[in-house]
């Protein structure tokens, strides 16, 4: 369904040589170091300069059945509001992409309450998920098809020379869906993978953990691969997300992948075609439960750790800046030699 | 000599109220909740927005006397090498600052060998420090001056608005300087406070660590007041910082500190006035062994850790837009009630 290839290693030796002739002593700039050489790999094409284009937040928002059960701290109208309030620029998400000058657009996956507003991007799988405590999420068909929207809107935004994308999501309950996948993925125990996504407390973490234990066993025969682990315990938003990363993939973009929710998507566009992962940059340690296991299994250490737990891609958002000026410094900084300064390390 | 007020801690309530009126649930934005509330005690005037003003990098360069014993991984000529790169625009501090949209002024506070440009400003108190191993870094008459001159350059950019300043730094051996400060300043043996700098290797290490021990005994009696301190193991660019800091808060700039350096600085300053703590922003956590420390004494939690071992202000420059985001969300995200979600918590 997608064609992504690998970067072409092949390329690291000289662009670790760039990095290295720059004037300071090797590796001084850490892990910018690291993500100039993968930004190097991606998106360097004739001049030999990394070259940031419209980078763009899709926030996907999708509801949840299994909202149904109370698992959050918010009813599922929430999803609703909060789709108006980031259109309406008012949420955290939007002044974070315009302090660091990122476009957004907002995607209906599949919202219970409608919202009608041209702003908008309706491509909805349904009126929310199935709560699959009880039943599959969705239909094998909508897994299908939900990848294939979300490919469409990051095709679109590639048309129009984007080459970096940010994944938000948003929709009541969706932390419930990304612990489930993650247990499925990673083979974990439950109790290891659900944490208290933007607060619920103990009672109700003891609910969800229980909640999504009986979720996994009652799906115990669908967990086999990763689209019958999108039907099963899977969101309409989280499926989008996992078709727009894989066609980002395939375009050559970089990916910015942040808190528990799309790294869960994360893990099953890797899992769909390993390739992905050459174009995911992990913009933030978030502070749910389970999200390092995801991280660790992914190889991954995030650029920023700042206790955020909101979603809507907050986190990739901030990272922004960290990416141009890992750019700046591969593009511009100066060499031992064209600045005259002796590389003398003893 | 600097007259610094404390923030009006009895803004917080209020600051706290309008946080937990926006649109997310309460502590949901992590570290970037009590910068908020930092940057809304420091920087808000009338209108109840945090305004960020010219952010300003300003680098203050110094040659050190016990560079002579090889403690580092370049000659004193790189300092002035790179002195010459930072009027260009070619090292890293200069692509982070651009890239952030950072003013940067480069200060001679005391290098060995002369740059002769009108870019850099000239206040040197010498070609050098002693090499405090054998004799005190400088006299007390150089320490006055310093911190007065430190000042003066802060002023003048507070004159044309500026209301956050960075401070960079660049010497070699001033990482020797800085632990032979932090030991002084915390009471800590000298192999606690010595670290790799830029990158020395085990040998030079040794020797380091031995040699700033020599040096603790010898000034064992003037190690008692931030001044003696500064005139037995200082660095004229430690100095110079320590007087801009203080300057700094004394007009209610917000101070981005970052590395090692600036962090002995910084103890400095807020041991000379404890209300200087109430200005500064950490903005890196290093590498370098030590720093750690220093930062648990200061209560600070740095925003970034990107590994980052170069110092010249780079950690301070990067943090820059996480500044403006944590403005952004504050002065423009919407509350609850504006934007007609339920602020439901369970």
């Amino acid at each position: 369904m997608f064609d992504i290839s690998a970067v072409n290693r092949h390329k690291e030796k000289d662009i670790q040589q760039i990095i290295d002739q720059k004037t300071k002593p090797p590796g001084a700039l850490g892990q910018l170091e690291n993500l100039a050489k993968q930004l190097a790999l991606v998106l360097v094409l004739g001049n030999n300069k990394i070259i940031i284009n419209h980078p763009t937040m899709l926030i996907f928002a999708g509801d949840h059945g299994i909202a149904e059960e109370d698992v959050s701290i918010a009813p599922p109208a929430v999803t609703q509001q909060m789709v108006l309030n980031f259109l309406n620029g008012g949420a955290a998400i939007n002044c974070f992409c315009e302090s660091n000058k990122m476009a957004i657009e907002v995607i209906d996956a599949g919202i219970l309450l409608p919202v009608h507003d041209v702003r908008l991007i309706v491509q909805s799988l349904g009126t929310g998920t199935k709560n699959f405590s009880k039943q599959p999420a969705m239909e094998k068909t909508a897994v299908e098809k939900g990848l294939k929207l979300g490919a469409d809107v990051v095709n679109k935004h590639v048309a129009s020379a984007c080459n970096v994308i940010g994944f938000g999501e948003m929709g009541i309950a969706n932390s419930s869906s990304a612990a489930a996948i993650m247990a499925a993925v990673l083979k974990l125990p439950v109790a290891d993978c659900v944490g208290r996504g933007t607060g619920i407390d103990d009672t109700k973490l003891e609910k969800k953990i229980k909640l999504i234990e009986q979720a996994t066993q009652l799906h115990k025969k669908n967990l086999n691969s990763p689209l019958n682990i999108l039907a099963s315990v899977g969101g309409f938003e989280i499926v989008q997300m996992v078709g727009a990363m894989l066609a980002a993939a395939e375009k050559k973009c970089i990916l910015l992948i942040d808190g528990f929710i799309a790294t869960s998507a994360a893990l099953l566009a890797c899992q769909i075609n390993q390739n992905t992962r050459d174009y995911m940059v992990f913009c933030h340690q978030s502070n749910e439960q389970g999200h390092q296991f995801m991280l660790e299994h992914l190889q991954a250490k995030p650029l920023l750790s700042l206790e955020l737990r909101l979603g809507e891609g907050t986190g990739a958002a901030l990272a922004l800046p960290l990416l141009r000026a890992a750019a700046a410094f591969y593009n511009n900084m100066a060499s031992f030699e064209s600045a005259g300064v002796e590389p003398k390390i003893n």
